[in-house]
């Protein structure tokens, strides 16, 4: 296209973002107009795309990190004869792909964005796979706003990015100088951004956004740099082309008032087809399956963390299977991550101390077809907690992997310690949150976590502990063991999962000796949960004692709760969790401080009983 | 003291450090002994610190944000007096001040630090109290590690401290190449940090950290330092003075093996004694209270959205009280803090789109006594979980409040939506959890707040809703209101909260209709928990209906089950939550999609009680 179609084209990006807009009474036209000639140069001269395969190996990746500047993307898309007008017009109503956010609903959408700073990240870890994985010169390119620079993760990807010499990633920062509420920090001062972006090591290339002949430059000169990620910052004006709205305050994330009085002065409606080049041939990842994989075998009795299992275990798998990639943040010792990356280093990544940048990688590695397994410390994913959310959204399948759960870690104290964990991972939409107490379980669970759907989360352990199950006892997702059963005799069910199993299995000894039976549930599937075997003990023994190394709230107590919510007779319930602040200790005086050692499980025991027996 | 005596109170920091931590049998001693030097210098001739009056409002504040090297904050401690070498000893014991990571059980110890980046955000904001509102020339040193620069959060507040010229505040990294696996990823190449900080807008020295005279010129100057922040990047080696495990990988985290050997090659225990300098005279802050609160008054029937009400409670709130500052993430607008932010801009914090440094300042401003309200969307509060939680264990007393609750937002979609929010804050140790359905109670709540102990979480909702309660009504915090009740002939009982409350009282008209008379409460108060009124409705009715704009994990629903987890008979439950994963659609439309409509809760009581009623 000549320079005039392609700014031609920025109008028409522009109108369709307003007609979009005003069709939904809502939305963000005028942070769609400041990138439309961005958006009009990538999308006719640099991108490689197969719209009717958007599975293409080959294909460039565009990740709208504004992802409320939607409309633009939208408008994109119907540009190249993705999408025509009448669906345009859905934007935002029930029913339609066009979201008011992007989500992968649109086949050319590969995550969801709309929580500013995810782009980057996220993009880092597509880039990552290109480079080291798919070995195919895929591009991957983040269209950010300049106010979501603030987010530290941003900067997190910005470090990873080059120091992976990530040159096959592309960053567009449209500087439009206004924020949400009012003018960002830096304004229009391109230079702020170049800087510290060139601190970090990445080449920078300042521009005027609406000049399409400069933006053109700008991209082919990010595509022949080598060794570097490059910046494109593009000074541009929100609302541009109208100038009711044009760099002024107080018009974000609103319709533009008179639009028919907008699309005229944006020169009317335009209908430029974009022939977006295809991408070169490329095959598909070498990712070969060897059998199933040979899980490590523990001999029951011997003492085994489960960090230690799962260490062992991801190794296992990813020998069996070249689709699967690990990911750390800088405790690979810690979590035992390492076995992986000694056997399997050319598909490890050390993310070092970012948990954003490690949750954000792994979303990017599933959307190239990767099984990420992302570990840390449980306690440190809570700062990737909104990456986690994002990625519900962006229907990824990803497998995280949190050590050092609980108050059982010891003389560490509390800021180590994941005492929120099951919480934060049971209330992600379509999540799965395994609590294994045993090698063997964990290796098992390791394995099967891989084929299912969506947030996958295993929560492991510090401390050594005893090998309860053989090495073949099947441990489906959604089931439980019933570890101990007098039948109807039972008085009360304890239910837990990791190390309070085990202090579980002690209490019962203890209760035996008082001459009360009791029957133990390892609920090593916190969700889903086994609302049968619950229901069945909850039936045989008419109370329910809950214990586990966690808040009270959000946990396997909840969880448990949640199981007899189905408006039929529940149950007498109590529950023991850490409701303490604790401190150091040695990990049974922490169990023992926080009341949910065997000593404390066996004393709730008896007043359960005895209300149940005498209410 | 000579540079010599300085030499050799590092040695005996670094002795100290091996003592506690082979007392303890754990601990971090290599990086205890790296900063010995700096922090040798730092305690004996630039800190002001009167330890017999730790809330000495003159004092420097120094927050140690490489938590782990505890034991050289505690070797600090007792060369300055404040501990003896008994106390030292107990290092990580139970029941010992000295935890493994340091905690403000300790008086001289202001945030707990060891989920490493946390300590710059804090002191950015404690930085920000000193410059802005006490007006006192304390100065802030945080010293941190070199792996924690891989954080975002450290960015974040890298460029909020650059652009709020905090000239109060000295970061000293100590660059000793080693993170807990391996090397970082620039090792000892302090110029990588520098040319970052120095982008920033931070003024920059780098020195051996080791040569105390260099050490101590670079604090000099960074106290003669005007409108920036100085970053001193202090070269050191990991594990410095002991031969066998100096500069060398695989020994992080753990006590040096010969700790006599060791004491030995750095030349013997020493008894130093530091009279660290007492803090000029400086006046507390100035935080008059006006009475009580004019809290704004809605008309019952008028519609008001909860977070408008937020807006106008907190700035009346503000003029009442010196004490109260807000914090947003660059939606003011949105969130409504933006009332506040024009009544006293002196105490309102714009933290641009950087929500860990949100809820970090918020912290900050804590430890200098005043009360915060840091508000952004629900939904984006995710970012901060481990600041939330750390804030906690800093026994820290801050006010969050989040916007934009649930689907009931509308057309903007999931990635906006606050789904999880109920679920994180719940789960934080000490938490308070409140959820308005009406501008009257939203601004009792509001008032309410600011005298608890603790993490408050407030959450708002977007649309305009009726006002319900008059405006003299009280709502005490762990209490609900019954809104509807008819005895005991009440069939069943809708739990809500927020906009399903309103829900709940169509449903509530719709079931009269079918001779169903229902119990409703507004279960305002989510933690805690009105546990007395839940049971008094269920031996009323025999069956409870939750009903939450909220995933179904975590939320609501949990909260009302933990209710019934004393052991007691429990009342028959179901719950409607959030189950789908949204789109784009009308408030209405979303919340008939996800079944949490007036519909969809009068269906369900219905189930309910037919189920009750015949079994």
């Amino acid at each position: 296209m000549h320079y005039e179609q392609l700014a031609s084209l920025g109008q028409q990006l522009r109108v369709d973002a307003v007609r979009a807009a005003d069709a939904a009474g809502s939305g963000h036209p005028t942070s769609s107009m400041s990138a439309a000639d961005i958006a009009a140069v990538l999308l006719s001269h640099h991108l490689r795309f197969d719209f009717d395969h958007p599975e293409h190996p080959g294909n460039d990746r565009f990740v709208l990190s504004k992802g409320h500047a939607s409309p633009l993307l939208y408008a994109m898309y119907k540009a190249a004869g993705a999408v025509d007008d009448d669906e345009l017009l859905t934007f935002r109503k029930l029913g339609s792909r066009l979201e008011g956010h992007p989500t992968p609903r649109l086949p050319w959408v590969d995550v969801a964005t709309g929580s500013l700073g995810q782009g980057l990240p996220v993009g880092v870890g597509i880039a990552l796979a290109g480079k080291r994985l798919d070995e195919i010169p895929y591009r991957v390119y983040v269209l950010s706003g300049d106010s979501e620079m603030a987010e530290g993760s941003v900067w997190e990807a910005v470090e990873h990015a080059a120091y992976n010499h990530l040159d096959n990633l592309t960053l567009i920062v449209d500087v439009n100088r206004l924020g949400q509420r009012g003018p960002t920090r830096h304004e229009h001062d391109l230079d702020a951004y170049a800087r510290r972006l060139h601190a970090f090591g990445w080449h920078t290339i300042e521009v005027d956004g609406h000049d399409v002949e400069a933006v053109d430059r700008a991209f082919a000169e990010a595509r022949s740099t080598i060794r570097q990620p490059t910046a494109i910052l593009a000074a541009t004006r929100k609302g541009r082309g109208v100038a009711a709205v044009e760099d002024r305050e107080g018009f974000h994330g609103k319709p533009v008032k008179d639009a028919e009085a907008a699309i005229a002065e944006l020169g009317g409606p335009r209908s430029l087809h974009v022939e977006v080049q295809r991408p070169p041939e490329a095959s598909g990842r070498k990712t070969a399956r060897n059998g199933a994989p040979e899980l490590p075998r523990f001999d029951i009795g011997d003492t085994v963390a489960t960090r230690t299992a799962y260490g062992h275990a991801l190794e296992a798998l990813g020998s069996a299977r070249g689709d699967v990639v690990a990911l750390d943040a800088e405790v690979s010792d810690s979590t035992r991550t390492e076995f992986f990356a000694k056997a399997h280093p050319e598909r490890y990544f050390e993310c070092y101390i970012a948990e954003q940048q490690l949750v954000a990688a792994a979303v990017g590695l599933q959307t190239r077809g990767y099984v990420p397994y992302a570990s840390t410390f449980a306690a440190f994913l809570t700062r990737a907690y909104d990456f986690v959310r994002m990625a519900a959204v962006s229907r990824a399948g990803i497998n995280l992997v949190g050590s050092h759960a609980g108050v059982a870690i010891g003389q560490d104290g509390p800021s180590q310690m994941g005492l929120e964990d099951l919480a934060m991972f049971r209330s992600v939409h379509g999540s799965t949150v395994l609590h294994p107490c045993d090698a063997n379980q964990t290796a098992k669970l390791v394995a099967a976590m891989a084929d299912l759907e969506g947030v996958r989360y295993l929560r492991t352990s510090r401390g050594d502990m005893p090998v309860l199950y053989g090495p073949d006892e099947p441990f489906p997702v959604g089931g439980s063991k019933v570890l101990r059963s007098h039948g109807d005799d039972d008085k009360a069910t304890i239910v837990a999962a990791g190390v309070t199993v085990h202090e579980a299995l002690k209490a019962a000894d203890l209760l035996a000796e008082y001459g009360i039976p009791v029957r133990v549930i390892d609920l090593y599937s916190v969700k889903p949960v086994d609302t049968e075997t619950l229901n069945d003990a909850a039936g045989a023994t008419g109370c329910l004692l809950t214990v586990e190394d966690h808040h009270p709230e959000g946990g396997l107590g909840d969880a448990v709760a949640d199981a007899f919510s189905d408006g039929r007779p529940a149950p007498r319930m109590a529950r023991l969790a850490v409701r303490n602040m604790p401190a150091s200790a040695t990990p049974e005086e922490q169990l023992h401080e926080a009341g949910i050692d065997a000593e404390a499980i066996a004393a709730a025991v008896r007043l359960l009983v005895e209300r149940v027996i005498a209410p």
